[in-house]
């Protein structure tokens, strides 16, 4: 199995945007023990588009593309398809009625060049698009497998998982199998992940041990190659075991899981709600807590107080406590998430304050800021932190932090 | 100038790291007027490397690699295309000199291994390396311009800048320039704005016009090709006059602009003040309005009324109504956003209430939002919109309506 993978896009090779799909599909298609030998991106362009695909054919035995599925007259990828296939285009009445209720369910008249979107390559298996109009689709001619994919990731990535890799599973004997696993740690920086440990990277053979860093956290990816998949699966737990040992206080999830969604079920467990007061922040710890489903058994709301005037109109700040200690403090942090938890009626506040910058603020540098968390009838904890980044950096970094420290002490409250 | 971008790294193929060079390179090159046909990302194989070079031979008079320079065993790229052209590999002096004062800093030995990275192509010109040990190299052989460059984004983007593009420059005649300009559209889908603009799309060819569509806008790419910038300029200016004259309506701005930068321009030229009440948003609007630098001139701060118990205790919805009507109403909407701008004292107040999903809510589904503003001495709007796509596609669609009704009436308002 070689697989080649193919995007379709002028705005790719403008380099209007980072082509993420053949990431993603490399990943994936490692996972299932298929080889990855070429990444090819071509332009909105048949003619090229054509000699991209004649050169896969030589070298590869899956192409998977991406792009080009769209309405509009730029996306050629299934027509180029169907005429070097010498397959009609034929349209897909399950997809054609989907687009058809996407339009009426946002009250827009459907114009005509959106019924191309329901066209597929007779013959093919279509793979449904859950999350746009423009359905995939999948068919082997002489041996070689080729596999159309929307370009937009949100569509692209959903319908591979759900029904691009059973097909694959379908049609190939995938034998030989690589198993992941996911690390993700807060509260520590990769360097000092990688020193932690130094000695288990370099005799790392399988599984592998992959640390990555982004948005203030830091993953280590263990990826195990074993014919057997519940083999593969205990060396992950072995290489687990010995990493946690060493650096467990910092690790708070395994693969999607996010400070948010695990902040989510530990309140659920408990039966608890959350009310947040965000200074610096600016509703950035509620948004991404409410982008949680589910998240109205355990989000009460919370008050964006970005200015003095709100602190104390809505929260209750004593005028004098911002004149002397100022909004950037502790005592300002307790009184916050005291008052929203109350406000909201709510088990949890929290409350985060601080200087996000570009600007310092009441003299304090940008980075500065106070998290405080009041939780009912066990009094309130405040930590101040010093975060570095810019502005968006240190914003996200806060409200992770909120959830890492309130994390903390639901565990030390068992 | 037909230029392909070779990316060599197994790391690409496994989805370990996304080919950020491609896109780096793909700019830069637009820039300098020379079209990008392909890009393609091969592993740190030397035979199917060879392949890739021979296709690119056949259709790019410029091929750009990155990565494989480096000392090990599996950086091939220089021997590759060596053995290629039938040249020879010889010691670079100066950058085995730069490489072996690199190891005297680090105080490390420097295995020999390492002068690997000091041999370059006979007859190349030398690009010097200022942020790692591997230089870059460039030659022209049977008019075809092969250009090395480090893998590394740090080490490869300031050689590119510094050393890259005089080389090119200096080696090609760069007449024709490349401008370009984005135009943003929100409210109308892609395939609507292409039929309004069909005709326009058809007849394109300098400038080129490609719509783009994500998180529930859609832009316009237009590319002028000029050798005069002034001219090219102006063959923008023309094809934009001709677009806004049919869906003008529909556009908020340029480039990078953002409807959230727009909102928070628009409110500072009049000094006005917002606040915000968010149910289905949780937050999201006055985030991403709070991410906006200098957002505390116009962002008053808001409460996130996720629950009925807060739209009542903090923003005094009467209970009645929301017996009545329900939170998801055109009534609810018009008092959250007079009840949160008095209650945080701001010019305007906007709300958000409605179905994010995945289920319904009050027998609305999924994707019915109500969007209330209320401005000072100039009474209360609410709009009913329908939604389509996932929950968090809702979230943001929902956000952004918002500026873009704000914007709507405040262009009115004039």
């Amino acid at each position: 199995m070689n697989a080649e993978i193919i995007a379709v896009g002028s705005e790719l090779l403008l380099g209007q945007i980072v082509n993420t799909n053949a990431q993603f599909l490399s990943q994936q298609l490692a996972a299932l023990g298929i080889n990855v030998y070429f990444q090819t991106v071509v332009g909105d362009n048949a003619g090229r588009l054509e000699q991209a695909v004649k050169t896969a054919q030589t070298r590869a035995n899956l192409i998977i593309f991406t792009g080009g599925l769209g309405p509009t007259k730029d996306d050629v990828t299934k027509e180029t398809i169907a005429r070097l296939l010498g397959r009609r285009l034929v349209i897909d009445e399950e997809a054609l009625r989907a687009i058809e209720a996407y339009f009426a369910r946002a009250n827009r008249p459907m114009t005509d060049n959106n019924k191309k979107q329901a066209l597929v390559l007779e013959g093919a298996t279509v793979l449904k698009n859950e999350n746009g109009m423009a359905p995939g689709m999948a068919l082997t001619v002489a041996g070689i497998t080729y596999m159309l994919l929307p370009g937009p990731p949100k569509e692209m990535r959903p319908m591979f998982t759900r029904y691009g890799i059973p097909f694959l599973r379908a049609a190939f004997p995938l034998s030989g199998r690589i198993e992941s696993r996911v690390l993700r740690f807060f509260g520590i920086g990769e360097a000092a992940l990688e020193t932690a440990l130094a000695d288990l990277i370099d005799a790392q053979s399988n599984p592998t041990i992959a640390p990555l860093a982004g948005d203030g956290e830091v993953t280590l990816r263990l990826t195990a190659k074993h014919r057997d998949a519940a083999e593969a699966q205990r060396l992950l737990d072995e290489a687990e075991a010995a990493i946690l040992a060493r650096v467990g206080r910092y690790c708070y999830g395994y693969d999607d899981e996010t400070l948010f969604t695990k902040t989510s079920e530990r309140l659920k467990e408990r039966g608890w709600t959350i009310a947040a007061a965000e200074s610096l922040t600016g509703g950035l710890f509620l948004e991404q807590l409410t982008a949680v489903p589910g998240a109205s058994r355990i989000v009460q709301g919370g008050v964006v107080c970005y200015t003095n005037g709100v602190k104390q109109q809505v929260l209750g700040v004593p005028r004098p406590l911002l004149e002397t200690d100022g909004a950037v403090s502790e005592s300002c942090a307790r009184v916050l998430a005291e008052n929203v938890r109350s406000l909201c009626g709510a088990d949890v506040g929290i409350s985060l304050t601080g200087v996000a910058g570009p600007d310092p603020l009441e003299g304090h540098p940008p980075g500065t800021v106070y998290i405080g968390i009041a939780m009912r009838e066990r009094g309130t904890a405040v930590r101040r932190l010093t975060l570095s980044g810019t502005r968006g950096d240190i914003r996200i970094r806060a409200a992770k932090y909120g959830c890492f420290l309130l994390l903390e002490l639901l565990a030390a409250d068992r």
